[in-house]
């Protein structure tokens, strides 16, 4: 619920804000349309300037030219590991620990498949695979799929009742699936918490970072998180289905077998031997070849967060999804009166770096803003969704949205059929 | 085994034949380098002309401008779609059976997956899977990992002992699983007798097109094919590791269900619900998010084959194989006593868009040719392996690389410290 107050936040304040603000240098590392404010870049991620430039040079000289010399060449065949290197750090993992393939779904369906053996090996009477009900579906439908697969008993409490769900498996708990930052309300898992729970019962924890990557720092090393996945076209800009990345520690490493088997993860791929042995090192989470466009496009993106320190990037983002509410509760006749309500965490340190809010006409909202270039997302049934991305988005931006969407609500603007009618992405 | 004989194949005659070539038109679609003779676009096809502008207006105007609003108002939503329609033309499919995703070896798993599920509830006494020793070694190994994971025995009989072992399997046999053209040899499996075979046995069949799509025609639908996968970064020309195609014949799409569900393949994949319920079509195949730059790419390829007929491509494509082993074995000294052996059919008819040799020292011939231009590829131990895209290959392409690999082998121009190194990909 958002709640009206006072509030002297001016235009001319957020300015100066900008003028201090330690990372505004990194807007420059981004093309952002004229007339556009951008906070969608936790479904899809602002272009780079670093990318068209690595691209032409993929296509037109490396294809064309290299053919299929640019392999070894061009250094396609080692794009993976340089672009998960990049990755690592932004989550607090030693390179040797992280791969970039395929998708989310596909290598979380590796990470349960091998997480489930290894806990079979250890302690076959594990059979409780916890997970959270209203996680991202993909998380949900895949849990649910490999829990059949191997004979697990899926658990999917309600997000505030996990650790519970946990106790009440006790030494039956095998896993636990969830996902840090949630994809509609910004709501943050408490993931030290919960990892040191799964590990005092003997459970191993899979976290999905998709909305954590690029947003906020995360220590998976420190806190010996066992495995982990995330998305490469959120806050990390790497393009639409941009390859995504798989965090297996170190120590799960060398057990870790799962039934996605295919020739990138052999121990010599080249031999082409009749029979699977996997790659000594992390090297086994591949599978079939990357698709070397969208790979070399992420790795070049992941350049915008050269020299970047996350907790500045952590510290603005507080402030940017703050300043955000902060205004919307500073209108008078806002909030509530007008329908809306906030379905984010209030305090900033308890959700990631989005502001979402409910309006039983949040999608028709979502359209109207976009006309007016402002452009978030909406995610059924009622959330508008807002994200920021906080190396490229100042608080003048944040200050200008706020108040066109004030102006979006207050006159009804939404009204009308053109923003009414449903689109095939929403 | 090369032999040698007399050719009356002259430099002149193959410019006659070039100048006679009804597809020759189709070599100004793509980008070719000066000096080069491109014999390996059966590893990755080369660029098409028109996927470079694609690319630049997908990054530079639809995801710079566009951001997430292209995900509609640029198309990306169906390009998998619209991918998978094109190749559905190349494969003999209506293309409501063909979806563009993921890799090769991840459709593989689906496929073995679905299909074992689908035979499992027709009748499940039905335990073998015959497969093929020495095909390509992710399907060796996908075969081998799924049906470890079904409790499938695995049956590898070498390749021309397939209708043997599936004979032997009487009604245990469950499934079929071979590459239809080989990719060391290029030997082509007998598709329509294998699989009128397994559906008189009352067993399913998964062929791997991966050299055959884009270099010769092929009837799935007419064949009564039950599954298929692709690839589309060979003779599709989409790019490196570009996105994979999978077909399921319409008569087995509503049953088909496999473990690697992602929010793409939901029916509602927009509405985010809790429970997995398979799209009503083909796009339960969907998994994860696609790569949409690799996705695009394929797509923009693709329309090198607009208005090309598969029978003449066909024609070509065994005009030139046929001239190829002709030129060697015209060359006196040549063949075996330079220690080459012919590791393809010696007809035509049997083999796919290229022609296998046989040397003890074949990496390093290979790269010798490649400094001179002539790009085919190695494949261990001993297999010097040259694919012949009737696209964008002349005739008198296929006489000077015939030439040149005399040269290097009669030269020994090949026993050179830089040409005997190994490099990463081989």
């Amino acid at each position: 619920m958002l709640c009206a107050m006072e509030s002297p936040v001016t235009r001319e304040h957020c300015a100066a804000l900008d003028a201090a603000d330690p990372l505004a240098f990194a807007r420059e590392r981004f093309v952002l349309p004229e007339g556009v404010i951008y906070l969608d870049g936790n479904s899809l991620g602002a272009l780079p300037r670093s990318v068209a430039p690595r691209l032409r040079e993929a296509v037109e000289r490396d294809w064309a030219h290299g053919l299929i010399r640019s392999w070894n060449d061009a250094g396609w065949y080692s794009a993976p590991q340089r672009a998960a290197a990049r990755i690592a750090r932004l989550i607090g993992a030693q390179p040797d620990q992280v791969m970039v393939a395929d998708s989310i779904s596909v290598n979380l369906f590796k990470l349960l498949a091998g997480a489930i053996g290894i806990q079979r090996r250890r302690d076959p009477r594990r059979t409780v695979l916890v997970a959270e009900r209203g996680n991202f579906p993909t998380d949900v439908y895949l849990d649910a799929s490999v829990a059949a697969l191997y004979g697990l008993e899926l658990v999917c409490p309600e997000p505030h009742e996990v650790r519970q769900a946990m106790t009440l498996a006790g030494d039956r708990l095998a896993l636990v699936q969830l996902t840090h930052v949630h994809y509609r309300s910004g709501r943050i898992h408490d993931m030290p918490g919960i990892t040191a729970q799964a590990h005092a019962q003997g459970a191993l924890v899979i976290w999905d970072l998709a909305h954590t990557a690029g947003a906020m720092p995360v220590s998976l090393d420190a806190l010996e998180v066992d495995f982990a996945v995330g998305c490469g076209y959120k806050y990390l800009n790497g393009g639409a289905g941009a390859p995504a990345f798989v965090y297996v520690a170190r120590r799960w490493i060398d057990s870790f077998e799962q039934p996605l088997v295919g020739w990138h993860g052999h121990a010599r791929p080249f031999a082409f031997e009749h029979h699977w042995e996997p790659a000594p090192g992390i090297g086994r989470l591949q599978c079939g070849t990357q698709p070397v466009l969208s790979l070399l496009a992420l790795e070049a993106a992941l350049e915008a967060f050269d020299g970047i320190d996350l907790d500045l990037l952590r510290a603005k983002s507080m402030a940017m999804t703050t300043l955000f509410t902060d205004l919307l509760e500073a209108s008078p006749g806002f909030g509530t009166e007008a329908g809306l309500g906030l379905a984010s965490p209030r305090e900033a340190a308890a959700r990631g770096s989005q502001v979402s809010l409910t309006h039983p006409q949040g999608y028709a909202i979502v359209q109207a803003l976009i006309a007016r270039g402002v452009i978030g997302d909406f995610r059924a049934p009622d959330i508008l969704r807002f994200g920021f991305a906080p190396l490229y988005l100042s608080h003048v931006d944040v200050h200008d949205a706020a108040l066109a969407l004030r102006e979006v609500v207050l006159s009804r603007a939404w009204d009308r059929p053109e923003f009414l009618a449903r689109k095939a992405v929403t």
